[in-house]
């Protein structure tokens, strides 16, 4: 390994650090495979003239900082990265997507990951205009800090399209842009004043929200589920200030609560002067059956929080959600919370509305629910056709459903598909404490996957879940 | 007034709604102006043949939400909307702009509002350029959620600007990007665990982010400032967790803090295990005396948090702020709040990070100073020849300058400025609690006007001076 053309002695930054650099560099690329051995320090300060200090400097930092490790007197060796370490740069989408095809190559890589969404049939021309229109616009609003509770025209057309896809009478005014769910749950922790005090929640749920509520010091109650949905005995009996749910489409298992159970949720929130909080992620998705009413466009009393987002509808790159506040919550955002400044960038707002009012978002919906219950659709024959053995779970919505692998151990089939060159995700991290339950259902992202991955990918499966000790109607050709 | 092609009682709004969204439409778009009378219930009612309860119910509404008032047995009026509240959209740049432009008509206005930068000199071209470049980045990575602590690439270009410019040495590893300012001490308290502690803060100081310590439980305890900036003496007395500083350009007062109080604010730090944020929000705009280093760049012992932001050096509406960390508190990011996902939308990272990496940035800063130079010596020099009485203050840096009004009252003269379409603004929400000085001092933005502008406002706050109650040298022909 020849570091010399790398080390400038004349410029101006320490050569200890250039010589960190470096080696980081070399190990974060690749380049510097995992278990490497790095040059010895004697060896390296006599072929660049340096000093043994500097050297051992540079060596001393990128052990503090997890790239190597010094084994006794066998010199110092690069460390196994943690693919999520930041070092790492992860990505929910596409570094994932990247990394994997770097590491599969030739191997066939599926990766039934939550998140991903259908980006080749993206609508990237119109956005693409609607961006730059954006840009052009006189007003020069596209340019400022831009209004605290979100532009205007996009919260007018988001009121529009939420009366008619999901029943919800609210007003622009009652709206709050934020960018991102987790910023809108920040946000209403302290409208709520909810430290320190319960929280239900649906018990497996959305971990990413758990997360901010545990960060802000609220305490989180579990609320099992049912097969249509919360137990609503077991919140019954508990007083919370409120209850984060996922009515249209249950996060991760996917059952859509049934009308009797929303009219309860509703009585248990009007009893205890609770709120619900009442996130709506993908319910532009739905595929089978009536379409139930959200619980907001059924609160009479103002006792629901409705949150959208555009990450599933749209782009996550946008990072646009939405809180729908009750008047009186409004009235306090306003006088206690209008000191925040907005966190979506202006110029994204309008491109938004410019493409909401002209109708693409419209369009993109309609078009993208074809595709992604064509793309199920492929799926659930896949899964009817290679699997036994196995019970799917929430398939009436959204871009993901649940596999439930009876007997079989989740955690092994995760390791045998891997093998085969499929990635498939456990539950566990939606679970809050241990539960047996964790290990043994698997949750199957398909938005990002072509129907022809999806074939593949459970045919594979079938061969992994074989391995993993289940009979499997696959028989390889 | 005809309200009845308005109303419609087939549709299943109620019509009492209807009516409270037809007023409240023509006041918040000022076709009702200000103090005038509504039709009255019993008229009203006649005319659209509808209950008296119907009508009592949208004006209660509409009292409810502070748009009219109900003055005994004289009827109902238009109350005057504060341009502050939500329903009017405020926007700290053109929704002022525009509405100024619609109030004022003939009459000059000028808008000394900090917070302002100059739009006419953006470089839109490059920016568009790089937003389609952006769009067009085959690896898709502009349209996933994006990297947790922010694009890699952005971070390295803002690493290696920092060294360039500010003398911080620190690796994009250490960078997290945020939604604006505010977000980033939001973390901040996270991440220090700030609630309930005691944070110092210059006193004035920056509000905006004074309330979100606030907000997040912090007592503040203000530092008073001397003629050099914070009053170490004091601060030295104070154990406190942390102290927000602004000392490139203390906000608002606009002194430079000298390298001996930046040597003991650090030891302070040091003494008190204490951190230091540091707000470098516009050092890139210096016009006088030698380059200070910034404290971080001072900092040995990993006691400062360097925030900066592209406000006011690039655009309000990109969104974008950072926060450099020490490597303990890093690691301690890393540990307890990967779960954050990042806010600023993939898109503009990437376009930023064109925008940086293709000169366009440093062009622009340059480009900018000389600008913003020219401006700030046109205003002084109209000060000069213009004002008498006053003194200015803070203006070795940045968009603002502050004006001491010696025996003017600062109010008074506000308001005499206002009637001679002139805007200038008070210090008072600067400081913490109340305070005599409040009164004296106005602060002025001059990003975002013309030099021919900055002259005549400067006149015709000589003549507003005058009518306040001092002298002047100003004459008018």
């Amino acid at each position: 390994m020849d570091v010399s053309p790398f080390i400038k002695k004349e410029e101006s930054s320490p050569i200890y650090l250039q010589l960190y650099h470096y080696f980081r560099e070399q190990i974060e690329s690749g380049r510097l495979a995992s278990e490497a051995k790095l040059p010895s320090i004697r060896q390296l300060s006599q072929t660049l003239n340096i000093s043994k200090n500097t050297v051992e400097l540079a060596y001393q930092q990128l052990v503090a900082e997890g790239y190597i490790e010094g084994k006794d007197k066998k010199g110092y060796f690069v460390l196994k990265l943690d693919p999520f370490d930041f070092k790492h740069e992860p990505d929910l989408i596409s570094s994932d997507a990247s990394k994997n095809k770097e590491l599969q190559k030739e191997k066939t890589f599926i990766d039934f990951h939550y998140g991903n969404i259908e980006l080749s049939r993206f609508p990237i021309k119109s956005w693409k205009k609607c961006l730059i229109d954006a840009l052009n616009d006189p007003n020069q609003e596209v340019y400022s800090y831009g209004n605290r509770q979100g532009h205007k025209g996009l919260r007018e057309e988001i009121a529009k399209y939420l009366f008619q896809a999901r029943g919800v009478q609210c007003s622009a005014n009652q709206i709050i842009l934020t960018a991102g769910t987790q910023l809108a749950i920040q946000l209403l922790c302290q409208l709520l004043s909810l430290r320190n005090t319960k929280v239900a929640m649906e018990n497996p749920g959305y971990d990413e929200v758990r997360r901010i509520f545990e960060s802000q010091h609220c305490e989180i109650v579990p609320i099992s589920l049912e097969e249509d949905g919360i137990h609503m005995e077991e919140l019954e009996k508990v007083s919370a200030s409120c209850a984060y749910v996922t009515p249209s489409h249950q996060f991760p298992m996917g059952m859509v609560l049934p009308i009797h159970k929303r009219i309860k949720l509703l009585q248990w929130a009007q009893k205890h002067s609770s709120y619900i909080i009442e996130d709506d992620y993908d319910s532009e998705f739905r595929y089978q059956g009536q379409p139930i009413p959200s619980l907001k466009s059924l609160d009479t009393n103002g006792n629901v929080i409705y949150l959208g987002t555009f990450s599933k509808s749209f782009l996550p790159a946008a990072r646009v959600s939405y809180v729908v506040l009750p008047d009186d919550l409004m009235k306090r955002f306003q006088a206690e919370f209008s000191f925040y400044n907005q966190s979506v960038s202006p110029l994204i707002q309008e491109a938004l509305f410019l493409f909401m009012r002209n109708g693409h978002f419209s369009r993109h919906i309609r078009k993208m629910r074809t595709i992604y219950q064509a793309k199920q659709k492929v799926l659930l024959e896949a899964i009817d056709k290679f699997l036994t053995g196995v019970t799917v779970i929430g398939q009436k919505a959204g871009l993901h459903l649940l596999l439930e692998c009876g007997k079989v151990d989740a955690r092994k089939l995760l390791k045998q598909a891997e093998t085969l060159g499929v990635k498939i995700y456990l539950t566990e991290q939606y679970w809050l404490g241990a539960s047996p339950h964790s290990n043994q259902s698997i949750i199957m992202g398909y938005g990002g996957l072509t129907e022809e991955e999806i074939k593949i990918g459970i045919q594979k499966l079938a061969m992994a879940l074989k391995q993993a000790g289940r009979p499997s109607k696959f028989i390889q050709e």
